[in-house]
């Protein structure tokens, strides 16, 4: 490994080494919470004279800028406010910065920044500080946005995905893969999916509702990497086995069947709008009526459960009987998809 | 203006017009504080509880990634810990996003990720989250990255662009555009400029000294558009006249000389290590024997002074004994500085 490779930015194992192996160790990895860098987790505890913050950061270099339900001003929203939301903190406020490629349409970038603030402003969302720089023609493809999300922590303590134990459900919000497919359809003009619309949306409002409930351990939100690799990061930091059953995870037929012609699996595709959590079983069903009133999360649904095990791993039994081991794809296999 | 230009993104007019009209006007412009996107300072507050945080942000897109004095790892961390640090603030937490293009040079990223953390880890400041992508081979020129900066309130209240009173002397911490010219006769190959080397150097330790002094009215770092729109905006927000004297604003003889033979202003040049204050004539000496503590802020010196005025703006005394307006310029000279 001397280059940079498209999977280094992929979500999978390939980005993990490099996290591992070049980003982490370059940092002296103090921290001002119980959640650092090294936890590798959705964001960061920022604890200041008792005051307990998350903080999240990503970039979004997402291609093309628009696509079926959303642009890279919604996606740059959502991304932030649900890392935010899946460590259990209600978001306050953000930051964005813009880089933008000499020549690019300022009504574009107006629609891009509407867009985003269409989501952040009814949250309540505060936009603090930003920032915009210019490349000359040719040296960037078209506009990527870098965003910081800071939140608030909403009940005693942040949701990490270290939480889930074992008998806890694993409760997905919504069908898994839209995102992943919808961007890779319209990218490669497959006409002939024509319902198939990325998932992105924020997901604080049904979050809260379930916090309110209690009993959610362990929460992510399966981006980059899709839901593999969110299950296996719960799985390993939890040191429990995960067991899907397959025919209850929830895909949508437009995006099974892109993934069949494709050869892909929904699993390893990403989500913009729908989140994974572990949950205490005795609140199962209180936790999946809280996110069914709202339409985002309408289709919730019990996936599978976690159980003690002496290898963390994430397992599934498929619709023809057999069990298997749910890896962590080296890379999405859809690039530039967030 | 339809479509984005270079001058967009280099700290100027232009640039100002581009975020009243489009950018500042997309948001709901909810503030958490008394400084938000709006007062458009070098970063914001955050009052949650009670806490007085300070929030700032920047996109880095300097061209070439490595040049006398530094490289984008020390300029993205000096950048984001002085833009805190002139609000006030006690810098303790930082964010970063990578953009990076596919086939970069994984030792060359090392490089740049350790020589950010060699200015923030001395200083107690945590980098507590991250977030790598990957663009395509020629999508992308090289390297960008994006930080969030996070500081605490040193004192009772930041220190805003708009405190300069009538009076207050003006005080630069050293030589002006050591930045901009570095990087200029660096990227243009003038073999001829051996000692230009960039400034970039993290400004805390000296302004906590200054803070500690008390009477520090105003501040800010002088990056793109140099020194001319640093004291422009201390100028129109503070609402008084600058008056600065030629002879007495230091610039290094390098400086002077490539200026003079391209035609530019060294107060249109980027700083990165430099700042300039309104402060309390009383404190004028002991201010100023702070600065002379440290090394980067050793040539700290009186440029001029603050009064009363009906038109806030900056002039200067020139040399041959005339008066002139400084004007904020169109847009830094150099390019892709910062």
């Amino acid at each position: 490994m001397s280059r940079i490779e498209m999977a280094h930015g992929a979500g999978g194992k390939a980005m993990q080494r490099l996290l591992e192996q070049v980003v982490i160790p370059s940092f002296g990895l103090r921290k001002i919470g119980t959640i650092g860098l090294d936890e590798m987790d959705d964001g960061a505890t920022l604890e200041v004279d008792g005051q307990h913050l998350i903080v999240t950061t990503d970039a979004h270099t997402v291609q093309p800028l628009f696509f079926p339900g959303g642009d890279i001003g919604k996606l740059t929203a959502c991304g932030t406010l649900n890392d935010v939301a899946v460590m259990g903190a209600r978001p306050v406020a953000m930051t964005n910065t813009v880089i933008v490629e000499e020549g690019f349409e300022i009504e574009t970038l107006k629609t891009i920044l509407h867009s985003l603030n269409a989501v952040i402003e009814p949250l309540g969302v505060a936009m603090i500080a930003g920032d915009t720089k210019v490349m000359p023609r040719g040296t960037l493809d078209g506009l990527v946005m870098s965003s910081t999300g800071i939140g608030v922590v909403y009940l005693d303590r942040p949701v990490a995905d270290s939480g889930a134990r074992p008998g806890d459900d694993i409760i997905v919000t919504g069908p898994i893969g839209d995102h992943g497919t919808a961007l890779l359809a319209h990218r490669e003009g497959l006409k002939f999916q024509t319902d198939l619309v990325s998932d992105v949306a924020p997901l604080w409002e049904p979050i809260r509702d379930c916090l309110d409930v209690g009993g959610v351990h362990a929460m992510k939100d399966p981006t980059r990497g899709g839901t593999a690799v969110a299950l296996n990061e719960i799985a390993s930091k939890s040191k429990v086995e995960i067991e899907l059953e397959e025919s209850r995870i929830p895909v949508r037929t437009a995006v099974r069947s892109l993934c069949d012609v494709l050869g892909l699996d929904p699993l390893h595709i990403s989500c913009e709008g729908t989140a994974v959590m572990a949950v205490q079983s005795s609140e199962t069903d209180r936790i999946l009526d809280a996110l069914r009133h709202h339409n985002i999360t309408k289709n919730a649904t019990v996936i599978g459960s976690a159980k003690e095990a002496k290898t963390a791993r994430v397992t599934m039994r498929t619709d023809i009987g057999g069990r298997k081991v749910i890896q962590v794809p080296t890379g999405e296999p859809v690039p530039r998809v967030c």
